[in-house]
C-alpha cells in the first residue's frame, strides 16, 4: 500500500515539449523503463487528448491509438490511462482506446464546464475504467465554484478529481485552499497536477498533499507543456525523503530521466520568459503565439495583452478577443 | 520601502554554472542591467567566494577584484556585494573590495562554524559595509544548533542572518522550523537562499518569507551550483502575484534573463540525475566528481556514495573519506 499514487504524464503532457513527435518505439521503450521503475499509472495521449491531432492543435507524428497500444504492451504493472476533453475527443474514442487496454479514463474540462463530462464519466465507468475528472485551469474559478463542479463529477462516477493547474498559476495558499475544501466536501480521491511556470510544481504538489490529495502528476525530466510539470523523480525524492511512499524505484527513474527522456528532449525545459508570462498571466500557452503577432501589429507587448487577456479570464476558443483587447490596449496608449 | 529585499547572485553563484569564465565586459553589461531593472543587491565574486580562483576551487577567466570594480562602475543604484568564506578569502581580499566599492560582505561558514567569522564580521563593520552571516549547508544542523550558530554571528555584529541550503536539500518545512526559530531568537533581518536540486527553491523562498524572512536570494535564469538557485525573475512575479513588494522590475529581469543571461550559459539549468543526487544526499556539488571516480573504482553506484556521504554529515575538506566509504560500501557489497 503506498501513501500517493503517481500518474507519469510524460507520454500526454510532455507530448506538447516535443510538438507530438512521439514514435511507436519511444513511447514503447519509455512505457517499458516506467513500467519496471512501477510507475502506477502511465497517461498516453496527444497533449490535448484523445483525437487532439488536428491543425489547430498540431499533428501528431504517429496515431495516438497506436501509441496506447505500444504502451499496454510494454507493461505489465503500470496501467495506461488516456485523457479525454470532451469537444476534441469522443466517446468512441476512448471505446477503442479502452478495447486496446487503456484501464483509466481522465476526462477533462476547463473547471466551469463539469457539465460537458457527465455522459463520458460514466461511459469510462461502465467501461470498467478507473475515472478521473480533470478540472482544467482550476486557478479560474474561486474555491466554492471549483467544489461545485468537482461535486458534479463526482456525481456523473468520478473515482478521483483532480485540480490541474494547467497554467502554472496557483499559488501554494491557493492550492491549499482548494484541496481542502475538496477533501471536505467530496468523499472520492482528490490529486492535483502542476506546472512549473512559476517554479512552484513542486511546492504546489507538496502544499496538495499536506492538505489531502494523495494523487498527484509528475513528467520525467519535467517533459510538459508550458514550464513542464512536477518533475516526477524529483518528487519520488522529496517525498521519499518525508517518509511518503510511492512504490517507485527513485534511481531507475533517474535513469530513464538521464538516459531515455534526456535525449529526446528537443531543448531542455526550463523557465523561459514566454512560460513565465503565461504562469503569471494565467492563460494557456497556446494563446502565446496570437498575442505575439497582435504585439507587432499593434505596437504593445505582448506580456500586457497575456495579462489583459488573464485578467478578463479569456479561455480556450476566444482566440479572437486577442486581437480586440491588443487594439483596445493600444487606442488607450494612443489616448495617454 | 519593499517588503523583501532581494540579492541577485548569478554573477557569485552562478559563476559557478560557467565554470568561473566571466568576462568583464558579461559582468558590466549584467550589472548594468540590474541596476536598470532597480535590483538593491549584486553579488560579484568567485563561486566561493574571494579568492576562491585556485586549482582547487577553479580558475577564474577574470580576476574577480575586476570584476568586482567592473560591477560598481556600471552601477548607480544596487549595491554591490562580495562572498568571503574564511580560509579561501581573506581579511586582505575583503578590504580591496571595499576600495573598489563593494557595499555588502556576505561572511559564509559551514553551519556548525560560525566562530570563524568573527573577525571578518567585524571587519567588514569598521569598514562601514551592511554585513551578512551566511551559514551554508543548514540543512546539516539541527534547528537549535542553527539559531546558537546564527546568534554568535548577530554577536560578532551582522545586520543579517541567512539560512543558506547549499545543497539544496531542504524540505518547506524544515526551512520553516528553522526560519521561525531565527525570527524568534534574533532581532536582526533574516534571509533564506536556496538551491533548487530537489525543485523546492521557490516553494522554501516562499515558505521562509511566510515566517519572517525578508531578505532572500535569487539568480536570473536559474545559473547556480546544483541545479541553479531561486530564479529571480520568477520569485519577483510570483511575490508580485502575493502583493508583496520587491521594488524590482519584472519585464527587465525578463528581458534580461532571455537576451543578456541565457545566451551565454553553455547549457540551460536543469535537474539532472546529478543535481538531483546531490540534494537528495544533502551533499556539496564538489563531491561529485570524486564520488564518480570512487564508483569506478570500486563497482559502486555512486549514488549509494552519495548518500552515505550525507548520512555520515562529511563536509568539504573530508574529501579523503570519499574512498574510505566506497571502499566499505564495496566490502559490505561483497560480504552479502
Amino acid at each position: 500500500m503506498t501513501d500517493i499514487k503517481i500518474t507519469e504524464v510524460a507520454l500526454r503532457d510532455g507530448s506538447h515539449a516535443i510538438r507530438h513527435q512521439y514514435t511507436v518505439d519511444q513511447v514503447r521503450s519509455i512505457a517499458k523503463a516506467l513500467n519496471e521503475a512501477r510507475v502506477p499509472y502511465i497517461e498516453v495521449s496527444h497533449g490535448d487528448g484523445l483525437g487532439g491531432s488536428t491543425l489547430q492543435y498540431g499533428l501528431s507524428k504517429t496515431n495516438e491509438l497506436e501509441l496506447v497500444e505500444a504502451a499496454v504492451d510494454a507493461v505489465d504493472f503500470s496501467k495506461i490511462a488516456v485523457l479525454l476533453i470532451p469537444g476534441i475527443g469522443t466517446i468512441e474514442d476512448l471505446k477503442e482506446a479502452e478495447k486496446l487496454g487503456a484501464k483509466m479514463a481522465r476526462i477533462a474540462t476547463h473547471v466551469t464546464e463539469a457539465d460537458v463530462s457527465a455522459q463520458h464519466i460514466q461511459t469510462a465507468k461502465e467501461l470498467g475504467m478507473e475515472t478521473v475528472g480533470f478540472l482544467m485551469m482550476s486557478h479560474m474559478a474561486p474555491t466554492e465554484k471549483l467544489v461545485e463542479q468537482a461535486k458534479l463529477m463526482e456525481s456523473y462516477g468520478a473515482d478521483i478529481v483532480y485540480v490541474v493547474d494547467s497554467a502554472g498559476a496557483l499559488l501554494p495558499h491557493e492550492v491549499r485552499a482548494r484541496i481542502k475544501a475538496l477533501k471536505h466536501e467530496l468523499s472520492c480521491d482528490i490529486g492535483f497536477h502542476g506546472h512549473n511556470n512559476l517554479s512552484l510544481a513542486m511546492g504546489n504538489s507538496l502544499a496538495a498533499i499536506e492538505e489531502g490529495a494523495n494523487r498527484i502528476d509528475g513528467s520525467i525530466r519535467c517533459l510538459g507543456a508550458g514550464a513542464g510539470n512536477t518533475q516526477t523523480e524529483a518528487l519520488i525524492a522529496v517525498l521519499d525523503r518525508m517518509g511518503i511512499t510511492t512504490g517507485i524505484d527513485l534511481y531507475k527513474m533517474m535513469d530513464i530521466a538521464e538516459e531515455i527522456v534526456a535525449p529526446i528532449l528537443p531543448k531542455p525545459q526550463e523557465i523561459t520568459r514566454d512560460s513565465l508570462t503565461l504562469g503569471y498571466a494565467g492563460v494557456y500557452s497556446s494563446f502565446l503565439l496570437h498575442a505575439n503577432r497582435a504585439s507587432e501589429k499593434f505596437g504593445i507587448d505582448s506580456r500586457d495583452i497575456l495579462i489583459e487577456l488573464g485578467e478578463r479570464k479569456i479561455v480556450g476558443g476566444q482566440e479572437d478577443m486577442i486581437i480586440d483587447v491588443a487594439a483596445e490596449l493600444a487606442s488607450q496608449k494612443a489616448n495617454v
